[in-house]
This record gives C-alpha cells, structure tokens and sequence, in this order.
C-alpha cells in the first residue's frame, strides 16, 4: 500500500480532466492505495504569489517583499498560509505525486502553476537548509515518484520527434527536469492523451485503460533516467563535463544518460 | 514611433523586475515611442480561466465549459469578459510586446501565464477563422516584435549550452515558439539578468544599460530564426521533412534555420 497525491486543474466538472482524476482515484484505491486529491478549481485555489503568502512579513510595512527570502524563513519558521502549508503536508505524505491538467500554452493552467510557485517554497523543495537539488538520493523530496498525465488539443505528430510543437519530451522538461527532478522526485514518462479537442466519446474507454496501464505500473517502471548534479557529472559551474553525452548530442537530451544501445551487452 | 505593449509580473514594486519595467517605459518614451503597460499585479488581474470569462455561457447551466470552444465564440462574437477584451485591444494597438518577470519554478509566475492563459483565445491568437499558425507572414498577430526579459536567480553557467538547468533557449522555448511564433509574432533573443538572488547594488546599472541597448535595438535586430509551418520545411503532420536541418541536430534546434557556416558564402 503506497500514498498517492493527485494535483488537478480544469474548470469544468463534466471535462476529460475531471474524468481521468477520478478514474485515477478509484482506480488506485482499488487497488489497496491511499490517495488524496488536490481538485485546485473546485478548491479556489488562491495562484498568485503575494505577501500575504507570509503572514509575518504583512506587519513589516517598510521591508521589500523578497519572494525567496520571505518564503524561506516562512517555511522555516512554521508560518507559511495555511492553505499551503496543507499542500506540503499532503506531498511530505505522498510516496508518489500526479499533475493531471490539460495543456494550455505549452504549459500547466495557470492555476497549477500557482500552485508550484506556491507551494515548493525555498526550505520545503530546495534551499539552503535541505540538501542540494537534482539528487533522487538525497534532494528535499526524493523517495517519490512523479507523474504528468497531460491532455493535448494537438495531434500527436505534431509532438513526436520532428513535430512543429517540439517534442513532448522538450515541452515538458521544465516540469520533468525542473520541478520533480531538481527537487529530487523521480520523474516517469508523462501520460500523455493527444487530440482532445473534440474527443468522440468512444475514444474515452481506450485512454482510460492506457491510463490504467500506467497506473499499476507507478511504482515499477523504469523512471526518466536523468543524471544526478553530484554524481560526477557536472563540473562546479552546473555544467556537464565535456564527452559524457553520446556523440552528437545537444540542448535537453545532454541531461539525461544515454541509454544502452541494443544490442550491445554493457 | 511605434507602440509599445509592455506586461509585468512581480508582486514588490521595489523589486528590480519592477525598476527594470520603469526603466523601459521611460527610456521607449523618451525615444518618441508609445508605451502602455500591463502591471499584472497592480491590475490584481484574474490569473484563473473559468465560466466568468464567457458572460453568455454563464446562462447555459447544462451545458459543459468547453474553454477553447467557449472562448472562441466569447471571441466572435464580441463576449469575452471586460478585462480579456481590454488586454486584447493592447496587443491588436502594439508594434512589440515586451514580457518582464522573474523566472519561477522555469517558466512564468503563475499571474502571467493566467494572462496568457485567457489573452490569447482561439479566434484572437489562433483559431479556424484567422490565418494558420508559426507565420509571421500571415498568423493572427503577425507583425508584432516579442521580446522577453527576464531575471534569473541562478548564474549563468548553470543555464548555458551544457548547463544543468537546460539552455536558457531550450527552457524558454514554451514562450518564443509556442507562443509568440506560433500567433505569428516575430521573437526576439531573450534579455536575461542572472545571479539576482540577492543581487548587490553597483549591478543595476549595468543591467540596465544592457537592457536599454536591446530596447534601442527591438525593431532592427535580427529575430530568431524560427521556420514558417507554411514555408515548405514541414509535411501534412507539422513534421520537419527529413534533411532540412544541418546533420546532428536533434531536439527543438531543428525548429531555427540553420545559420549560414562561418565563411562559407551562400
């Protein structure tokens, strides 16, 4: 039995979205999980990072609001707004965490991503008082698994490798490599749902078995294999020593280890 | 002249995101340009897209929110809510469009993508009743330089060619591709200042030197070379046609034109 944190954002109840995340919750229970869920919209979730975010810093009328600083001695110092102090209850539970939205503008909702500029304060995700980023050994969230179950208005050519929009892989990084693996989180392959636009209803029974595919697969898959900051990799400017990378590589597939070639016992 | 949108989206005034935006306004007037400016925070704008945003919806109580449907006919029809429309009219005004923020958790803070997320509706950006998209020639806001400013808390190794943060390039592709060259704006290179965690303050000023250069330069620089979808690169699936890149690239470097090779005359 493993815990698992469901983070959804669409505005529509009736909306594929809202389909998947309570396919997703009872699914999981089903299968003996404990599973929370984070409905943002349903939640009202406040997005916007502002002082009040720091309910010590709202009496100290002549000092900047320094959105790191602030938010680290909050985390710190127990005062954070309750409302994400919750939030960071719920992923500190979690063994595994998933992101269920649709996307919009090559990104989350904007209501998501208020909820990571909010939530992954400096002192809970990263900063000076946890251990160093991009470490699924010993980074501020390691030992959980992370999961993007994404829908797309696109067809899927248009993501693949040579697609107009960019490949999945290179549109999703700063969620993949940014969020869940800088703060030591084990990425997995996303989930991905294409063509949603105007999605025929029969179409809906095949995305939910993959889904479930994907499912009772979470804590067994193998993960995104991106390479650790202090494993030797990188030099200590944060940068990836020369020859390391496959020949010919470049941009984001630098960050992730090449993989075995087939055929070739190593 | 020319005229000149500029959106900002910090919550401190005193912030150096908030002097840099000054600083702009100041120095594009004092060149003789127009300059309006969206402070998304001083607006207190409504980062969340929901029912609200399409007044006519609103009366339809069984009928499911569709966002991209929904908006497009919010859009046609001249009924979106008062606060997109007016956004909008800025953008349809403007020669450039200037996005000043802080990098957050890779990507926008949450009130700027919420601008994004609600501005840019199906028959305004993009959308079966304007030209198709990834054409300067020829998409919805095509004609408009984009630039985006951006300051950064890490250094700028870590966001450099091997960098462990992704290229800069590659880590803001979500907005110079998929959404400024995909609505048909003309991108510019980012203007980025690194380090600005606790940024001393004798760095200000040749920041904002650097920063007035590129404002002297937004309609003469040469834009990123991004491909037209419609100029003959891509097939029927928005996929790159084999042999259009120079030999190696892979990743979202095969969306730029190659550059012409040093020395070599074409």
């Amino acid at each position: 039995m493993k815990r698992i944190l469901i983070v959804s954002a669409h505005p529509e109840p009736r909306s594929l979205n809202a389909a998947l995340t309570a396919f997703a919750v009872d699914h999981l229970r089903a299968a003996g999980h404990e599973v929370r869920l984070s409905d943002l919209y349903a939640m009202k979730w406040k997005p916007t990072v502002d002082a009040d975010d720091f309910p010590d810093h709202v009496s100290q009328e002549d000092r900047r609001l320094h959105v790191m600083r602030d938010s680290e001695e909050a985390t710190l110092s127990g005062r954070l707004a309750p409302d994400i102090a919750a939030e960071q209850e719920k992923i500190r539970w979690s063994d595994a965490l998933i992101l269920q939205f649709p996307m919009w503008w090559f990104s989350t909702p904007a209501i998501l991503k208020g909820w990571i500029d909010r939530v992954f304060t400096s002192g809970f995700g990263y900063g000076p008082e946890v251990p160093p980023p991009y470490d699924d050994n010993g980074s501020a969230l390691a030992g959980r698994r992370a999961l993007l179950s994404v829908t797309l208005g696109a067809r899927e050519t248009a993501f693949s490798d040579r697609g107009i929009h960019g490949r999945l892989t290179d549109v999703l990084h700063p969620l993949q490599h940014g969020l869940f693996w800088f703060t030591g989180m084990t990425p997995l392959e996303p989930f991905a749902v294409y063509d949603t636009d105007r999605m025929p209803a029969e179409r809906y029974a095949p995305a939910r078995e993959a889904y479930a595919r994907r499912l009772d697969a979470l804590f067994t898959e193998t993960p995104v294999p991106f390479r650790p900051l202090t494993g030797g990799d990188y030099d200590h400017d944060m940068r990836l020593l020369p020859g390391r990378e496959r020949p010919g590589t470049e941009g984001l597939d630098l960050h992730t280890r090449p993989a075995p070639r087939p055929g070739l016992s190593r």
